[in-house]
């Protein structure tokens, strides 16, 4: 069920007047309404009824916000100036040419993860794109792979096998837009998306807005959170790449169109991020990251949250340390791990791995052994599988370590070297014979190679 | 004060027929004493007193000890086989020829941490080298620093600096003497002794056995503890490092001389330097590895264990990301966060560190800035050190952000860019300014460059 025209109006509005997370705007929209609130705002030179003001800072009081925030009469101060370019109607119509729209809380689809956020949720969502954000998949199938701007050439191939595997495991890979990690994350999993089929080619214009692509019945392999308004592409550098992720993700913002990305508007952006997937990985950030952010803003709202190790002397890495000392984040070393983090999540049926077929492994555990990964879980740790000895008793054990490998040695000899009794250097050895690891020689036993 | 002589000839005899951590055998000890124990022993054919084998039964009840452990008979089978090798007096002459003795838990000077092992608790310590076991420096001043025997160039070069940084704030370097990483603590360790005045040289001969070599009061830059007798220095290609390693610090073991090192010997012996230090660090291990075993003892026992992060490709750190992702260990990525597990240890009076002067750091956290290492926390986390914006609060960094940096804005297009009521940007222009991030120019505000 969409909202009534005049909600969703009232809505663009204030997303005009308000900046991201304006507790005090939040607060009035949530005591008044959005349209009472859009009109108090309007008549210019009214003061903040008593009534609204006293709603707004009982509101507040349990909130933690700063006492200024409890004063209304600020806050009216504050969006004021900015009515001259308030243009709802205006802004509605440019999202819907530009293949997009708004969603705002009062409709049905409105992504019931950003609850979590209390007050700070957002007002509305604006969105452009393949996919409207009402058809985003549940929380459980939605990861934030985040990191650094300046990525290493480390980081960059982590973040390629993750997104991939992700997509792959039928979860959208949800991240900033920005260069470097954000970039590579959204590139892997368009890329793992037409590898499965999805659209390729994919300019924007590939799919009629808002409409479901290609073969995965609507989940989109990724979906861009950016920081300002969602008419033009930002960074620049990445414009083809967001083209690209329109045409078979969507990109959402909580800003309107028009609006610049600012520090502040990232810093809010990234508690969207946080907000809306089920877990956040972190594969590459500085000491000092944005990135850590959306970390620490996911594990407030009890979001799982993985941070990819890395080399100790990397200052790209500093930050996942820092997270993983903090204990704000599990180490997550390879998608199988990344997909831990959304718990015993039952692989569904397979929307985007089904065509693929061979591609979709049975088992998230099964993942990285696909093969096609650089550093697969297999190669990291094979060389230290399950050994023939694995699950001897200590006797047994101690009678391993005294079988002579290129001699042979008597029962008895055995006992002393071994430290038992002759019973148990009898019982032993058949039981070493039994898995290949002991054999006769003449009167003794020797040990089989190789160990 | 130390043991009677017959006390330390029945522990000696005792290591030579017993295994490490036989537990019937350390409960028979526990019950009947250890010169009563090794005469009971000796009564070749007599059987297991009735007395004796139901006080080991009821002091097995409550360990975790398999039912075959309760039964002294089957510890007599397996101990008498060995009666013909005991030979305690030759073994203390031997030990004492090459430099070194029989500790015993009867000696004053015997380390009490042993104790978190309980009846795990080893036998007696044979030690040969510069340092008598008995003046080893308190718990809180040992650290293991242990890893895989194939080290990668990566782990060798975080160990080193791992190792030197804490000699050269008095922290002794326990290892186990292997390849690898082992052999890598060692090696950073002695040099770093060497750096402060030790011992220059140190050929076996360099200083008699027992005595307090150097300028450190007799605290050993480095401690090996072996699975194998100390007769011979095992592996052969660390023969010399292992020299040096008796000639400035010590080598410890729980086996008679003349003991081969066994897989079990081994697994034993990792014990030992969990129990032994207050902290230990894993800087590479495969995803099994022996220094996993000495990590989660050490765990088990309330130390506090520290894995070094690394490439997620390695297969050297995944057994160090296990760790990490089981609980296990904290990170660690630098000396100061190693130092860090030792809880907030009073620097001492600085017994290594005093001679080098200027080398030894006033506080933990200064150490791995100290300059000569690779890979700094200062050169990892430099480039995200505190920025000029810093504490300022939401308002002033939304005007930060409105502020134009080429062109200059008027406070009331500020109002309207940045969403604040006027007095908020005026009042935020003036604290801008005093933080140097904004200046007048003209009618106008702009940010002061660089950013």
């Amino acid at each position: 069920m969409s909202a009534p025209d005049a909600v969703r109006i009232a809505r663009a509005g204030l997303a005009r007047l308000m900046e991201p997370s304006d507790l005090t705007g939040l607060a009035l929209v949530a005591v008044a309404g959005p349209e009472e609130a859009f009109r108090l705002i309007g008549a210019r030179d009214g003061k903040a009824p008593a009534r609204e003001q006293q709603a707004v800072a009982e509101l507040l009081e349990g909130v933690a916000a700063s006492r200024a925030e409890h004063r209304l009469d600020a806050g009216l101060e504050r969006w004021r100036p900015r009515l001259p370019d308030a243009a709802p109607a205006r802004d509605l119509d440019t999202m819907r040419r530009l293949g997009g729209g708004l969603l705002v809380p009062e409709d049905a689809g409105w992504p019931g993860q950003f609850d979590a956020l209390g007050l700070g949720a957002p007002l509305c969502l604006w969105w452009r794109g393949a996919v409207e954000p009402a058809a985003l998949p549940p929380v459980q199938d939605l990861m934030a792979v985040v990191g650094s701007r300046d990525a290493t050439a480390y980081g960059r191939q982590v973040t390629s096998e993750l997104a991939s595997a992700l997509v792959r495991e039928a979860v959208t890979v949800v991240s900033g837009g920005a260069y470097g990690i954000d970039a590579r994350a959204h590139e892997a999993a368009l890329a793992a998306f037409d590898g499965l089929g999805g659209p390729a080619g994919t300019g924007a214009t590939a799919t009629a807005p808002g409409t479901l692509p290609g073969p995965c019945g609507g989940r989109p392999p990724t979906v861009a959170v950016m920081a300002g308004g969602l008419d033009r592409f930002y960074p620049a550098g990445n414009e083809d790449l967001l083209r690209r992720v329109a045409a078979a993700g969507v990109l959402l913002a909580e800003v309107s169109p028009g609006t610049a990305p600012t520090r502040w508007r990232f810093l809010q952006r990234n508690r969207l991020i946080a907000a809306l997937c089920a877990a956040t990985v972190v594969v590459e950030a500085r000491w000092r990251s944005g990135a850590l952010t959306t970390a620490h803003r996911a594990a407030e709202m009890g979001r799982e949250v993985g941070a990819v190790p890395g080399s100790v002397y990397s200052a790209n890495s500093a930050g996942c340390h820092r997270l993983l000392r903090e204990g704000a984040a599990l180490a997550v070393t390879d998608a199988a791990e990344a997909l831990e983090l959304l718990g015993g999540r039952p692989r569904p049926s397979s929307p985007t791995g089904s065509p693929g077929g061979e591609r979709a492994p049975a088992h998230p555990l099964d993942v990285a052994g696909g093969g096609d990964t650089a550093g697969s879980r297999e190669a990291v740790r094979s060389r230290d599988a399950a050994r023939p000895h694995d699950g001897l008793d200590i006797q047994d054990l101690l009678l391993l370590d005294a079988l002579p490998v290129r001699s042979a040695s008597t029962p008895d000899k055995l006992a002393v070297v071994a430290g038992l009794g002759i019973g148990a250097v009898l019982g032993g050895l058949s039981r070493l014979q039994a898995r290949g690891l002991a054999r006769r020689l003449g009167d003794g036993w020797q040990r089989t190679r190789p160990d």
